[in-house]
């Protein structure tokens, strides 16, 4: 070692160290937290912050910068750490001070919008891995359309063992082999422990050789020696697969008797090992205290990337104002203006010539009236594409090595589809939708609720959407899912009833800001909008489709494919003198933030039975008992899928019968 | 090739086609199916079938048999047509021309319990492959306790791109690898095609080099050449790691215009294409017509296991009956007779000396108190094995290579434990649990569902249960996993409240034959049972806990760590006079069950009010309205656990407030 590498060794260590402290003392002084990734990493993020990530900490939405993804998100304090000595805005010693206490910027997990600087909620293992996909297949996307002058970023990812064990991470390292994405670089914190002690005790894996399989390039470094990150670092940027880098690490670096100990992974040091790890670390200064050239170093390596900044907005300022002015709606997530209309212009047709046809047929149109308007539109399934139909004729395929496309292919992976998308739309620039069958939502679901947490526009396709797939029997039948969909907190789940309310349900999606699960049906069903409406009713969630020919005598609110079935149902107890309404309710979620005047006229006032082949749960809230719901209660059953719905009684002549008994049980106990 | 080996290959070929015709006409006359993989992997089956699987048709649960798991389940027909050929009972030709149809035995896919030789459910990708590692290892450690004599046979898994796609299937791998199982031989399908076409158009893994990457052996086979599966298979058994073999194979052999093509996977081939099979493998029969010469080589092949099992069957008259009644108790499920009695005995000393404790704590109590009867019982975490309590101090770990412990180290991985507990209650001798926090059983629902699909005895053990996580924040506090999991037909959803409850609900989930989640909360709470109830009231579902003083106003409806609420906010209400009753209410489930009266007089006839720490989704059904319910609507927030309940509303005050507002709108209504 050279006497400059020496020094040069030295300044760095002690950057890394400032990394340490601030994140120790937070979790010392949170009395929670996770200290020792943050002392085992400090290392590596000194060498990516000062020397390889490109951002601006001034300008921390700058379209072009490095994306930096902490996917062992449980390692909070070394990020929050990070931002607070670089400079963003918010990230104050006195946050740090309140790491974990309520309503603090500094989250037990790195958070979304608690700070600039965090691109991705992490915390869940492997999410963020799986994110990292979208991010970088984002960059080459958006590259694919704008040029190198004006999208030309890095994806760097720092994650332990945890996200490799889980299968998402896995599924995520076998999609990113695939689809080449070389500007992708993952950090392995090679430190052999995990919670339950070491990783030897629950994986044998050959971690090499296992992204190696997966066409990744495999890099080695000594986690703690920036010279030998540094010259990692420098090799993966010119490399032309996604790279490892795989770290060898301590967790709990320099804490005095805990380090490379399960013990130091989740609970504070302790006064005593806090004081050792300052001595063994020659780090004389107070919790809190960071010295003014350290400081200053830091300042100067979150400004550094000014410079390249500038040049960007001055290639970005040279470009023609039309694309300028795409690129620019396109990174703001700004609707297009013609949207609406030709929404509005697609249901005209659609009302002009009724057909009967599947529901997911209208999905796959209303994507495909989508897409004239929405470059953004991104597209893509789990190896489902002509069976949920998620690629409209016009929409190319995503390529290894080429992205002009907008239809990726995610192989029989459910789980990292969903994150990848999360990715995308994270990412800015995208609309991503991508599509399985409804049964398999469960497959995904961690992942959806990441996208609910976030509040991202992303949108969960799922078809095949009840006991109607039929032959494929119980366990591709989904029962629960609907009631399980509608259960995570801030995701709409629509499910329409044909291709009218597909079409104004995808674009209640696309205005919407948040996340949605469009669930629609594999099987024909007759339209059930035949007049046009220009308010656009399903856009409130709930509707009167059909008034009561005469006094509403009771009515009856379906979604979907039984929507239809309401409607047979009503003919049939219309001979009997029975007046129903029927209401299409598409979205709970929307009808629920509706007026409350606006809901009763909708629902009304007599008795009310709800249809919907799923399980009754939480239907209480509109027909009061779920008794009143003609639902499935159980697993289905292998069959055709109209004798499946019969056996389970859901035909119009089962249902009128047993309002009817219910209607007259009724009156005799009021009579 | 000797003369010999060209007339063993011809007979074998058509052992093979009867097969693929059993199958082909099969999905056409159900006019629904999958063709394509009985066609490509009939050849795999039959040197399967014929050489090397042990097994007897005649004794299909005899429990030294060879497991054969069909991890592609929409290559039923494959299944079925073994199934009728071996001379499986109930797998009549009657049955195969019922495919699919409602009711039949021949479900679209695989199902449990529908026809003997059916280890398991399978379908979802994925699932098969992580119910081998439990298979396997169940035949490990049942070895470890009976010795080869009793135990010693294989588990044999046909699986294809799909299942090694899937995460679970991934972390199956990883898995078996690491426990050495080397008993467990997969037969990948090797067929480079999937539903939306070539498999190069999503995955470019080298499986090869992936499995060696996690420890197994790796065999290479022409899968339609029957010398060289044979070959491959015999070398497979030699084996000290998992074996793969990977078999190059023709999705739909012999389909004149669909072979090797991904439209043959999924649909009939329709009568042409039929015809032109018939032509191509030389096969003049009539649909479901089977020549007595093969017929008899099958029926032959079926039952050639006899000997062996005749010389298992003495073997273990030999043994003494002391070892046998544990072996036979074992396989049976039947339950120790001991277990109630230490159970009550556990309750009579844990009401004796009530203690505040975390209620995960009690489950651990819980699970140490079955330990002493149940050798059966296996615990195992997802790596929080100190965090959620997994692990009683004198169960033992299971260790790769040695198999007498009774806790498994699952890693990072929660999918694939969930699914490989299933196949340990499914390779009989074992009552599986494991555990993780509540928010990550959304990893694991895939694996939940099939168990609750089967009806199997497996506890899915969920610790960190609501908010009361605290520091860690939204994305580590569940709020829609209690509704979720409540949602999944069949499961038992347990939450006790203290270790009372505890002891009681993990004895009803013992002694139950299907899965049960039981969600444990991290924080510590007062024990609500402080006075003995030998009619251990938890049983039940739900009890009245505390009888309102006087005459009962309102009953306050509570599970877990909210009941100890319930009775504070009780104690407030009583200073308005107000007298409520208190509902633990730990089994929704069991409770809605019994009968009416009963439930009647729990829930009382006054106004009802829930408190749960979770999502009000479902509560409707026992207080009316979910406005009747204290719970947590959104996702939470990072800070300390009390902090954090009382920002939600829920604490004492808050509640006791706001129900005697209720109480006085409702009279002023009323008055």
């Amino acid at each position: 070692m050279t006497r400059h590498q020496e020094v040069h060794q030295t300044d760095a260590s002690e950057l890394a160290n400032a990394l340490r402290f601030l994140a120790a003392d937070s979790v010392e002084k949170a009395k929670s937290g996770h200290p020792g990734m943050p002392l085992g990493m400090a290392d590596l993020a000194t060498v990516l912050f000062t020397k390889h990530l490109k951002f601006d900490v001034k300008n921390p939405e700058w379209p072009d910068r490095d994306r930096f993804i902490l996917s062992n998100g449980h390692g909070s304090m070394l990020q929050y750490s990070l931002l607070h000595l670089l400079g963003y805005e918010g990230a104050t010693i006195k946050e740090l001070q309140r790491f974990r206490q309520l309503h603090a910027r500094t989250a037990g997990h790195p958070e979304l919008g608690y700070l600039p600087g965090i691109e991705t909620t992490t915390g869940p293992l492997g999410q963020g891995l799986g994110n990292s996909v979208g991010f970088a297949l984002g960059e080459r996307m958006m590259n694919a359309d704008f040029g190198d002058d004006l999208v030309d970023h890095r994806t760097w990812v720092f994650c332990g063992d945890g996200c490799l064990m889980e299968g998402v991470g896995q599924e995520a390292i076998s999609l990113a082999g695939h689809l080449k994405l070389s500007k992708l670089t993952l950090v392995f914190d090679d430190n052999r422990t995990t919670i339950d002690g070491a990783t030897s005790v629950a994986t044998s894996e050959n971690h090499a050789a296992r992204f190696a399989a997966a066409n990744w390039r495999v890099l080695h470094a000594d986690g703690h020696d920036h010279d030998d990150i540094n010259e990692a670092m420098t090799e993966a940027k010119t490399s032309d697969q996604p790279t490892v880098i795989i770290a060898r690490t301590r967790i709990g670096f320099g804490a005095p008797t805990k380090e490379g100990k399960s013990i130091v992974h989740g609970s504070p040091l302790g006064p005593d090992e806090l004081a050792g790890l300052r001595k063994n670390l020659n780090w004389p200064h107070e919790p809190f205290v960071i010295p003014e050239p350290i400081k200053n170093k830091w300042r100067s390596a979150g400004v550094a990337g000014a410079t390249e900044r500038l040049a960007w907005q001055d290639r970005l300022k040279g470009i023609s104002p039309a694309t300028r002015e795409k690129f620019e709606r396109r990174i703001s997530g700004k609707f297009p203006p013609t949207l609406e209309a030709e929404v509005k212009a697609a249901i005209k047709s659609a009302v002009a010539t009724p057909t009967a046809a599947p529901i997911r047929k209208g999905s796959l149109a209303a994507t495909a009236v989508l897409q004239n308007s929405m470059p953004e539109l991104v597209g893509g399934s789990a190896d489902l594409t002509g069976s949920v139909l998620t690629k409209p004729d016009n929409m190319q395929l995503v390529v290894p090595g080429e992205y002009a496309g907008r239809h990726v292919g995610y192989g029989i992976r459910e789980h990292v589809m969903a994150a990848t998308m999360n990715g995308l739309a994270l990412h800015g620039g995208f609309f991503p939708y991508g599509g399985t069958y409804l049964t398999f939502s469960d497959y995904c679901r961690p992942s959806i609720r990441m996208a609910a947490i976030m509040n991202i526009r992303v949108v969960f396709l799922f078809s095949h959407d009840s006991i109607g797939v039929g032959e494929d029997g119980p366990t591709h039948q989904p029962i629960e899912q609907l009631a399980s969909l509608r259960a995570i907190p801030n995701l709409r789940v629509y499910r329409p009833a044909d291709g009218v309310e597909a079409l104004e349900c995808w674009l209640d999606a696309a205005l919407h800001s948040g996340p949605s699960a469009m669930v629609v049906a594999r099987q024909a069903v007759e339209p059930v909008r035949r007049v046009e409406r220009p308010d656009m009713p399903s856009r409130r969630g709930g509707y009167v489709l059909q008034e009561a020919r005469e006094k509403r005598d009771l009515t009856l609110i379906a979604t979907g494919s039984e929507v239809d079935l309401a409607i047979r149902t009503a003919a049939l107890l219309e001979k009997s003198n029975i007046n129903a309404a029927i209401v299409s309710l598409p979205c709970w979620e929307t009808f629920d933030v509706q007026d409350q005047s606006y809901r009763d006229a909708v629902l009304g006032t007599g008795p009310r039975y709800a249809i919907e082949a799923a399980l009754p749960m939480g239907w209480g809230r509109y027909v009061g008992s779920e008794e009143n719901v003609f639902g499935v209660p159980s697993f289905g059953m292998s069959g055709p899928g109209p004798q499946v719905y019969a056996e389970m009684g859901l035909i119009p002549e089962t249902i009128a019968e047993s309002i009817l008994n219910r209607l007259g049980a009724k009156q005799s106990v009021t009579a």
